[in-house]
């Protein structure tokens, strides 16, 4: 496994792989990797020659008031993790050799997509994600992308953004993967106390709540949100910041429930921001 | 030569080149075409194996009181010089192939560099210049990309853009041709009618008298600015949108004029705007 700390050198390598035709496998991360992340670097292990992934805490999509600073980091230990799974490029490159001086330009989604659920208290956020992304394309060239289902909204604006620019390449949405109880796994996991980390189940006990009420015939998106609130308020840490029900790949706001559905939230527990989702289909 | 109008087409095509290990030059146009398209389409023969011409008047980068429905076109005529010059594939894509329903995702160089010069007075150019050409590049993966000098800032705002978000090409600016009698060549000459047409030659007129003056020792920006917009208006029915001295790169005002420097102009001959530019570097 190489770790690169820049451009030039990531590209290098990868274009020696595409001389040979090998197929490009790339995983975006913040790093302080956990099994989620893990699960990706395997698909892409199995679907790819050559599996990229690259560590890089992006500065531009975090807001002034948010945790930029505190935000995790251990990179030995993401080392030893993407060894385990086979990974071949760690790209760790530096804010400078991303951003350098005099760096003004940007990929935006405009509109409802990057307006509602997490932008609507995020603001900036998912521009900052869809020109990093970008940068990452145009350095990796990959064959495929992977990201996590647990940033739904991310997986959407991106897939938007890559229909609407035309990149040449896949990207590959994975499955949220969850501790044995529940929880959906997040680097911010750790900001949790140990009462906290309790109280934070509610998000996804309130996901099964409300797709069991869905099963069962509510079809109202404002009844199933009632249920899943009075569920989450049970925990005394939980503060809703939303709870929405939308069309998966628009994100529109659904008053019926039918479709490709997408049930999204952020929570803070404490002052930590947690965010978890379910997608399914209802005739 | 082949003529293709979809996304997908161009893309088997440049695959097919890409196997084979060839270049690919690209020139992005918006058609009716004159000796200056053709001196990008000659210079991109030379330099590659494949050559890929798009012809498409851009909506997004005309406001909303510009002149995109009389923008003139003349598609047949334009296909006759891309095939004399050894063209190998023209991509004259619809809008809606471009631009289908929903689309919102733009790439935009923030700051100075497209608000000033001609940024000022047509607000939203620039984004719709970067966007489309973000489109072209990842369709057809150019290895280099030609484009005029006569249109100093898109020329810069497209090298910064590459710069910034790591496109792995090449920007290749390619000198400003003029008609014998000094007049830039552009597809909005067609508007001028007699009088205009003679008129408009105070615009090279007054990049020659500056560099002149410059030769000569003045060196303070606004002098020279004074001297070419007195000249200007020796022409009855031209008004100036703006003579600025600028640094080539970064587009920034000087106020003494020294190293890389760009001289840029617009003026309008009656209600037809043209632009005008000289590069060079001052010790």
């Amino acid at each position: 496994m190489r770790v690169l700390e820049t451009v030039e050198a990531v590209r290098a390598a990868v274009k020696n792989a595409k001389l040979k035709e090998q197929e490009v496998g790339l995983v975006p991360t913040m790093g302080f990797l956990h099994d989620g992340h893990l699960s990706l670097m395997k698909r892409a292990r199995m679907e790819n020659e050559l599996v990229v992934v690259s560590i890089f805490v992006n500065p531009t999509q975090f807001g002034p008031n948010e945790d930029l600073e505190s935000y995790p980091r251990d990179l030995a230990a993401d080392l030893a993790k993407c060894e385990s799974v086979g990974v071949d490029i760690v790209f760790t490159p530096s804010v400078s050799e991303m951003y350098p001086t005099g760096y003004s330009t940007y990929v935006n989604a405009e509109g409802n997509i990057t307006k509602t659920l997490c932008g609507a208290s995020r603001e900036g956020h998912f521009k900052g994600v869809t020109s990093v992304v970008t940068k990452l394309f145009h350095i990796v060239a990959p064959t495929r992308a992977y990201f996590g289902q647990k940033d739904a909204q991310q997986v959407a604006v991106i897939q938007k953004m890559v229909r609407d620019l035309n990149y040449d390449l896949e990207i590959v949405p994975c499955e949220i993967v969850r501790e044995a109880d529940g929880l959906a796994m997040s680097s911010r996991n750790t900001y949790l106390s140990e009462t906290q980390r309790k109280e934070a189940l509610v998000l996804s006990q309130s996901l099964k709540i409300a797709k069991q009420a869905i099963d069962q015939g509510t079809k109202e998106a404002s009844a199933v949100i009632e249920i899943m609130k009075k569920h989450i308020e049970t925990a005394p840490s939980a503060t809703v910041d939303y709870i929405q029900i939308v069309d998966a790949r628009s994100l529109e706001d659904l008053d019926i429930i039918r479709g490709e559905v997408l049930i999204a939230m952020a929570v803070r527990i404490g002052k930590t921001r947690l965010i978890d989702n379910m997608r399914f289909i209802v005739v």
